[in-house]
């Protein structure tokens, strides 16, 4: 059966902003703090080391029974048997991946508009990323979302939300009013010398700003 | 039913090295010159990319019935039902790849020693790349394997072995007697300005080479 999945504090991973020697560990300490889904996220590596982060990241997340969903390859999240797959608009289409992944597994998508959350909707992903919505510097050729566009998103789909692109504590709360149903979190929690800590205090900002 | 291989001439892919101005047209003349297998190996495209590329050559493909295998992306011969992938030795390994494939795909695996020829065909692989034969300008991080260690390696395994790796009409000869069961070619082949005859006549020095 598919998981329900909480997406209130959204981590996802990259092994170039981390304070921790290992993956595993930023991710156990994330937890610890309030993370509720892990994306495992690696671009620039081979698919066997992928392959063996997955598995090891896993562990951990089925260790504290949070959701793990891996970034683009449908092929690792299948060996590794992850709850689910992040997919961005190049990467293998959401109408595919249910093929390939059934409907026991969790699809998302990347979205910058209406039109693009419509259609991710409609080929069947169970939630959306839409971003980039505070300026990032973890990703290249993004797309600026802003504040009012998010809304209109929101307004326009019934699958839950999550902002991304940026978001940290000093900004988070422009996101009050907007209806998301969490955040995606990168180095404002994997990049903070107390991982934990910093999930702790952004999970309390999500939870006055979350409808 | 796993479809029966002939190795004989295995057209590799490269969108950079090819003088049509379609992958599915290099194929197709290429296929018409002698080709026996192809395998599509794109590696600076996105997976959405990759995949409609996949399934555009499928077609040619299909329409000669020559197998198609896809390099690396086990996602993506899943998705457009390949006949099989390729993997090097930094992508999945070949015994997840089979949990992930069945029984009925092809599995290739890359390996430039007799260890690792060992080693892949006692994980399941049904044939062997092995090289860099003759040095590649197309791959980076190659091993160069010598003749006598091409020999080597055919005498410690079983299972089908093609030679890779700056293969040409000029070199292929020196391959007599090493018992490949084929060449994998490239720019000799999609990089001639007529790829039929090229094909052509690579496969007419194989016929002489091949045990």
């Amino acid at each position: 059966m598919k998981p329900r999945v909480d997406y209130t504090l959204y981590l996802c991973t990259d092994r170039d902003l981390m304070t921790t020697d290992s993956i595993e560990e930023a991710v156990e300490l994330a937890i610890k703090g309030g993370a509720t889904v892990v994306q495992l996220r690696e671009k620039d590596c081979s698919g066997r080391e992928f392959l063996e982060i997955a598995h090891s990241v896993k562990e951990v997340t089925d260790a504290y029974e949070i959701p793990l969903i891996i970034n683009d390859r449908i092929d690792i999240a299948l060996a590794v048997d992850a709850d689910g797959v992040h997919l961005g608009q190049k990467d293998i289409p959401a109408v595919t991946a249910r093929e390939l992944l059934g409907q026991d597994k969790i699809i998302g998508v990347s979205a910058y508009n209406a039109e693009l959350a419509l259609q991710a909707q409609k080929d069947g992903a169970d939630y959306i990323g839409v971003g980039d919505v505070f300026g990032t510097s973890t990703k290249a050729d993004t797309h600026h979302v802003s504040i009012e566009e998010l809304t209109k998103i929101r307004n326009a789909v019934k699958i839950p939300m999550v902002a991304i692109g940026g978001v940290n504590h000093g900004n988070v709360e422009k996101l009050q009013g907007t209806g998301v149903d969490g955040v995606a979190v990168i180095s404002a929690v994997i990049g903070a010398k107390d991982i934990t800590a910093a999930a702790e205090q952004m999970a309390d900002k999500l939870e006055g700003i979350k409808r």
